[in-house]
């Protein structure tokens, strides 16, 4: 018999939680089917749900009821999903209770024009137009920032948004490190001759790409019961509850591997929402840990996997036989370097799996100094090309794909915005060296199309806890350690190492 | 200037109508793309919506503002749109407010199993199962039309809901009358050899089905940028928001005419929809007058025009073109009397242009013997039997295609449920006499397959009013005159009784 308060409780989430799906599921169709015509409605429609969901979670009523539930929340097990729905509830209430409705509201409206300022701005190569707004959004995001006064650094409780738990003081010394190794390894590999990957850039009409990525990822384990995949102009993943995950493919004719790898990467995302625990479902439990956490499970798809030799040993003689004309002339291992070829660029959404770090780093970096005042608004844009210089060797043109490239400080916060894409990718080979560990099994699986002992092994230590774990916790509970990047530093310099023999 | 208190009812309205697009787009999606496993959860979205919008709409600062607005209303002219708007919200918020909430449970929770008992039920031929539950049904729906108690006879709120304004009263005599003059005519026809429709049940690839009625509904005035057509199980129109008007197609390989009239119907249905008056977004006049005028839209194209020689003579030619193999040998009057072809049989939703209200007419006789107590509801199958082979002259051999074949009286209340379809009818040819008599351009233009002259006749005549006015009223200004048969009588006779030589 349940405990009368919490499943009164239970039944005010369910509701939030309804509310939430259906808000994920008018994104979606606004990026998939929505008709021109009906653009305008769909923002309202969103901005009422949004309201409601805000209204309902921030009621007097939940926070009367968590405060009654704390004698009963005392004595549950701290691995209890009940414990952990508390802890969970508690956190995102406070939250939400801690904004007033006047700030969102204010900052929403600056991100608004902001938004619309710098989709004009960025193809114009126009900083001078963006800087009053992103000026805004500082002093905004700082404001933001105080209504949580209980941090170390400014930037933290932005992080603490994306990444329950997570500081700068965690963070910087690894991406600090991090940095000190990747860039001379670029450097190295800048100075090589470039491999050829021409093979990838050829042709590859779209029913025969999608039909393609179709099958690896339905022999991986997405379960189209449980999902769909669409087409959309921007590849994303969307999980509207946990029987209907759906994500989106983008598939360029002329590029295999940007179809290929997009395609794994959300299917990540995808695979993890359709692993958590059923019953967590109506409750904030049904979602990722944080958004390390889920950008960990796409990119140990998109790359750890899915740029493998291992991987390609199995499929890339099935790629061949579909693209015959295409790819006949072109063997594995030339396949294989051409999906590995480092070669830093300005943009950081195209960069190899080897320089993308750097871009977020950067990122990271200049959004503390944003924060902490050492950096003003108006320098960003040097700041930005002699970071650039001293970690790519390359010196951005110009600001258009320079700073203004990202939107995330365009229509969002400064602060917390990009930490996640490189805990991310430290995470994916931290926990993929904790189940090779234990399924060693797991390689010569892969290597014939055989993905069952890894996505058992995900679902059971990752997926099913859903967000009843911080990051933090769960990196502990899935490798008996803390965050490390050293599984990734010795992924990235062995592969890369005998790629380019440094 | 906005009257203050207009204006605050107004900014009510939106919130309402914005939870009941996203209903309709959570009904859309569940019909046309979710994924089985998102089944349950998709119930729990709508039921959420459903409650919050009841809750808005019941909330007594409506009633509030509507008292305090009547001071207002009454010195706006009957025709304003803010008098209209003041007339549907009172209207929607005084019959929301009678049933009580408990009511509206015990009814729902009841038609659930009633649903699933017939699913079982019809195809195991059981009248015997669902029983019991119909005759629950009938009681409730007793009780349902008891909320609104200053009614002539018990089925006339029922009705209501579907057609404001509407009586059994107004209603009776007309179905009595078109019955007394379609039952000799089925007679007649049936009495005469049967053209051969062999031609419509070739093989017709669905892609090119779906490509020649695209190109139709296109030509017609279905706007793509405002609107999408998706495939699912069971057509259907829906409104989601104006700019936004989503129509399905069910491909039959082996049935043109089922594809394209199917096609025709729910595109009347959208035309009327995205030809709302654009102002009228947010509120309860974005919407059909009634169940009665939004059918009669569809069945002006599904039969006046679709299965008109007008259309065929400018788009047979077109369709022989795509279909050369299957329609070559057969000539325009060959396929235009077979698309025209009577054959009562035990199917309404399969029935003839001519034989379908008799199996409307049919069930609204029963809805009011059983509402009145004069019919028993185990007394239905037989009452069903005789009643049909006196009109169709058939005696259906069981009550899987009998009286079981609705889903209307399981999923929903008895009473109300089959008028519109009949008035559908007749006002589609009331109206449509009306738009010629103002240009008989019109058929010239259809027959050249233009339909600019009809088309903004009905944007202008009849879409851009929403639900201003009820569908009386819309008759009048339309027309000149109150509803009168005359025209759909007058309008088969001269069709059919060319066709059959009657």
């Amino acid at each position: 018999m349940e405990n009368p308060l919490f499943h009164e409780l239970k039944k005010h989430l369910s509701e939030i939680k309804s509310i939430e799906a259906v808000m994920m599921l008018l994104v979606w169709d606004q990026q998939v089917y929505l008709p021109n015509g009906g653009a305008v409605a769909r923002s309202r429609q969103l901005a009422v749900q949004a309201q409601l969901a805000h209204e309902k979670l921030t009621a007097p009523i939940i926070g009367k009821l968590l405060d009654d539930l704390q004698s009963y929340q005392i004595n549950l097990p701290y691995d209890s999903d009940e414990a952990g729905l508390l802890r969970v509830t508690r956190r995102l209430y406070e939250k939400a209770v801690k904004v007033p409705p006047a700030f969102k509201a204010r900052l929403s409206a600056h991100l608004s024009k902001s938004y619309q300022v710098w989709t004009l701005a960025r193809p114009a190569n126009d900083f001078a137009a963006v800087q009053p707004y992103l000026e805004k959004t500082l002093s905004l995001s700082r404001e933001y920032a105080h209504f949580f006064p209980d941090y170390a650094l400014i930037a933290d409780p932005l992080i603490d948004f994306k990444d329950t738990g997570m500081t700068v003081a965690a963070i910087r010394p690894f991406f600090a490190e991090l940095r000190r190794q990747l860039v001379p390894m670029i450097k190295d590999i800048r100075e090589q001759p470039l491999p050829d990957n021409s093979c990838l850039y050829r042709t590859f009409p779209t029913a025969a790409q999608l039909s393609f990525v179709r099958e690896v990822i339905k022999n991986i384990g997405f379960d189209f019961e449980r999902g769909r995949q669409d087409l959309s102009p921007h590849p994303f993943e969307s999980l509207i509850s946990i029987g209907d995950v759906r994500m989106t493919t983008r598939v360029q004719e002329n590029d295999l591997s940007q179809t290929f790898l997009d395609t794994l990467h959300e299917m990540g995302h995808a695979l993890y929402d359709q692993g958590l625990y059923p019953d967590f479902e109506g409750t904030p439990l049904a979602d990722s840990a944080s958004a390390s956490v889920t950008e960990s499970q796409a990119r140990l798809w998109e790359n750890v996997i899915g740029r493998s030799r291992y991987f390609w040993n199995y499929y890339y003689p099935k790629l061949q036989a579909i693209f015959q004309e295409q790819l006949n002339s072109t063997s594995l291992e030339t396949f294989y370097r051409a999906i590995n070829k480092v070669q830093p660029s300005l943009i950081r959404i195209d960069a190899d799996e080897m320089s993308y770090d750097l871009h977020v780093i950067l990122r990271f970096d200049f959004e503390l100094q944003l924060l902490e005042g050492t950096l003003a608004v108006r320098d960003l844009p040097e700041a930005y090309r002699e970071r650039f210089k001293a970690d790519f060797g390359i010196t951005p043109p110009d600001n258009r794909d320079g700073v203004l490239q990202d939107v995330h400080w365009f229509d969002g916060v400064i602060g917390g915005q990009f930490q996640s894409y490189t805990i991310g990718n430290i995470l994916s080979v931290q926990f993929y060296e904790a189940a090779l560990r234990e399924h060693p099994e797991i390689l010569d699986e892969i290597a014939h199309g055989e993905f069952s002992a890894l996505h058992n092994w995900l679902k059971e230590h990752i997926y099913r806890h859903g967000r009843k774990y911080t990051t933090m916790e769960l990196i502990q509970r899935v490798t008996g350690k803390s965050l490390t990047i050293e599984p990734y530093i010795r992924y990235l310099r062995t592969k890369y190492g005998e790629l380019y023999n440094l």
